[in-house]
């Protein structure tokens, strides 16, 4: 199966190319991009020298790609730029895996809040956001897109929906401190980005008004069934990659850890994405960072009746590119593991 | 002035030694160490080269140090050692201010639960703990010893306390977290704080057990009036020194931003070593470190009805050795920023 | 095939636990390790945690390896103690790749002088050095033992022998600076290692006695048939891993920056990890950190008089495991690439 | 004494002006920035809140600026727009203190090779390069415009001027290598310098033509009184301050170690700010960051005939802004440690 990438000039990007190049199941037949098209893969991804298998970036013309033979694109541009491709690439009956936000959102009113004007609203209702552990199997038949959810929300809606779903917490006083990695901003070459800036510096930042609030919300909304708003606090930490989330909920009357432990078994037993640690083991973001995963453990607080959740992932594996690769695993029939670690 | 600083090997020690050998006030007579004792201090200290004024370690017997002519002493100690310097060097008549955690808790039972046998129980109703911003100015002249606040519990008392005072935030549902650099842990040779554990590493461990909490909540409830206690969750950040902390807190009925600013500024304004951002800005790490300034800041979430308050300081300095400097400044009559900055 | 790890509790071993779980020829069917035996691998390598397979440390007798129906063994053990395993699995008949210095150096009174006493003497003459992108072919039919490169020694004897060979540079007045991440000196506990400590830190160490010297300089000497000596001088740099050297060699009399990258391209040309960048270009270990490639180029001072030759490697890939895997695969007659990027 | 700083948006900019707004003998009187005129320096330097004294940036005009009372003016500039104030601010009689390469260089070719073409060169002649330890005393009388050295060549002309005017080494075959923090580069937001990029990585630059050779080369030769060339490989290491620098140079004829110290201790014995470290201890930039300090050793390689000398600086401090005021100091006649560390 012939795959394809649009827009891999980011720091995802450059995952999502390395991980298709050693996908056992596909072959990665083309990566777009307007300011490198013609220049080998390796000239801008460095990383890749000797291991491009000869690629070079074509120039992203939707028309074109829509043509073509290639059965299934992935989009790695920024959100508004995405929506074009998609309605492009859907409309010729491609199959679309979208790692930008313009898909994430089911409401559209939410999205134009937070991010402006869609440009392909029409595709809302075609597009389904997938959490692969959560989603259950209706999607693999019936989308034409899919929106992969973004890193932020990963690690925070892996551990809430199976809690929420169970009753085994409130749904008031949810607060979600979150710290990540710098690659976390994209590749940009502004002051704030620079190493003497980051290194050494711990800080909060996009407090009350993030962007991944609208989707973090609308998911926990949706999935379990009654409105659910959050506390969500970013950060930004002095390291390349990885997520640390830190979420503190009331439990609901009654629950033990032990039932918030069970809660996510019936979740997440068999799957090898998620991985629970025992209470009192704290996840680690280098632990995860390079793999697929979302390590996450709870402590219940018998002083203030909360329980305390930690999750780590890699933001730009499971927060976002392994995660789109699993999610095509998962679409096509091969292993869900096929690629990735 | 005479000052001396017991037990200065590790990463506060150092600190406070730079401090005082540059302080216009004092003179650091004696820097005691059982390990290093004979040793120049820039043989221990590297950073110190060509700037110890020719100081050597000397061994740290409490009844030599007693009988010197040194006014004051530094305890830069491990809780339990500390106990036993103090009572000798109180008993001798010397102002003593501890950094550790022997004398920062009044309560006795609750310094057991959390610190196991107290070897001086009977100094804990003469000494004082001293936040030099919210200690008023009685403790000045009562005080024979004085408990330094600990670094985590520096970055959410000052905050919270005028704010609990001013009935702006509820007492229920306080969430701290808080992400600390490596140089907190003390340096010990443990594989848990090598460098390559720990760069690129980002993690919460001790939750809801690390032993801050019995400063923090006491002093919460002591100085607010009410039983008070809160979700700390402590984190390990890449990086060298400082803590970021934000705080999520529900608005009192009827508080605005304003009037959370308006209690800060009643606290804090013209004191110089805690500085209020507007609300929006965050404060960071960097900005902080190598400074004994907390810079803190707080917005207004209308949606969640919380406050969300970060705060930033260098755990070394004002979450330490500056703490320590400034508090003997006020003690001994210097100007409050005599040596620091 | 099956393959088994002895001792693999550094960090090299985590690196290739990982290389051979995932590689596609050969079945992982042991790892032993004497203070973890019992334990499952990722109690102890977390960032295995859903992908051991099962797999548990196993008790390191020499005897009870020899008598099991694995085929090849790697050593991932200390000097010394290497030496004790590689005697009763060679005995066995067992194929065995020694990653520590043990069998590095042909000569045992250099061995002795920079690593004390040998403990299997008599294998020096039976093993072979295998550095795969210079060593022919004729030890994978005549080798019972080979003996891996180590990290520095990798990264300086590619860019040099085929350029001593071709009479490109002289011999005189080699000066060879290398940087390495903290993970080269082990996952040691010690002060000197602490993240405190190595963090925004760059020093020099082991001038002219690092015990790398000695296989550096005998395998110069050896491949290029006259007696060569260098200045190496090692340093520590504030990262994980990564190896980046800086060579300054006076050009050979007529040699030219061509025929320098003459002498390189007839040796490695089409060789998958060793990748040759363009004179001006220098490479970044962040770029071949992950991999099992060294990155080389050359500038021609003409000035000076000298070429300044630059390499980048992971130390624990193309500086440890990953050239101990790339050796295997040659061995066993798999793609030279099986298992590795 | 009133001072003012021209031009202090830059990281030594920054130091610069936190070491003469706590320095005891002048008073920083202006600060100027055509960017950032008219905001106080805590908005643009938030590591100076609440410490900023009130003081607001001011224009940069020349006319005005001479016009002023002023003493004494740092330029803190980038190359080509310092000679420019220099010319007004000499002709005013104002001492200028000049932090940019416009005055390092004597030989105007040289410059206009290196940097392009020179906006005051009848300045050249009466402009003083003082690199404050080997200087002699003559240019505190006769200097009207004096040149601070650059980072990298005070960190290699320091120990090899002493060495090369004592006969102690040969002047051939001399190979400086340096790591540098990435504060080096400058505050330019260029992807090239992103965190993400430039955390654990380490790689070479600016080979054979590193603007800082014209300075270094021209140095050695005037003051040993013979043309030295040398071989100068600049790295960029993965911290924000720092200069590590590592020379290997041949021994002379009967030269020794004991010889090599005492060339240096001749030059340098109760200099505050050059530290001899014993033979076989090496300097680390963690231990001299913040200080105005160059640390320095070296060992004899009897294998090699080579001296190996390491140093190591602060680059914003004694390679820059500290160094500068040193020079204040000296020129002023304070005491040389006035206000440094």
């Amino acid at each position: 199966m012939k795959v394809g990438i649009v827009g891999a000039a980011g720091y995802s990007g450059e995952v999502l190319v390395k991980l298709l190049l050693a996908h056992p199941r596909v072959t990665l037949a083309a990566v777009t991009s307007r300011t490198h098209a013609g220049k080998p893969l390796a000239a801008v991804i460095p990383a890749l020298r000797g291991a491009d298998r000869g690629l070079r970036f074509v120039d992203s013309d939707p028309v074109a790609l829509s043509a073509g033979d290639i059965d299934l694109f992935f989009l790695a541009l920024p959100h508004g730029a995405a929506a074009v491709y998609a309605k492009a690439l859907v409309a010729a009956g491609k199959r679309v895996i979208d790692l930008s936000a313009d898909f994430r959102i089911a409401d559209l009113a939410t999205y134009q809040k937070y991010y402006g004007e869609h440009h392909a609203p029409e595709l809302l209702k075609v597009a389904r956001f997938v959490l692969p552990e959560l989603a259950g199997p209706a999607w693999k038949t019936e989308a034409k897109l899919v929106a992969a959810p973004g890193c932020y929300p990963t690690s925070i809606l892996l551990p809430l929906i199976p809690l929420l779903k169970a009753g085994v917490i409130t749904r008031e006083h949810i607060v979600a401190n979150a710290c990540s990695g710098v690659s976390g901003a994209g590749k940009k070459a502004e002051e704030m980005y620079l190493y003497v800036e980051r290194a050494e510096s711990m800080k909060a930042y996009g407090l009350a008004k993030h962007r991944h609030l609208a989707e973090i919300e609308e998911q926990l909304t949706l999935q379990s069934g009654a409105k659910t708003i959050i506390q969500f606090n970013p950060h930004l930490a002095p390291m390349r990659r990885g997520i640390a989330t830190t979420i503190t909920v009331p439990a609901a009357p009654g629950a033990s850890i032990d039932s918030l432990y069970a809660a996510w078994r019936s979740s997440y037993e068999g799957r090898p994405f998620v991985q629970l640690l025992a209470s009192g083991e704290t996840p680690d973001t280098a632990h995860v960072v390079g793999t697929n995963r979302l390590d996450m453990s709870a402590i219940h607080d018998v002083r203030t009746g909360n329980f305390v959740i930690t999750s780590a992932e890699d933001n730009l594996v499971k927060g976002a590119s392994g995660q789109a690769v699993q999610i095509m695993n998962l679409w096509c029939g091969f292993e869900e593991t096929a690629g990735l670690i």
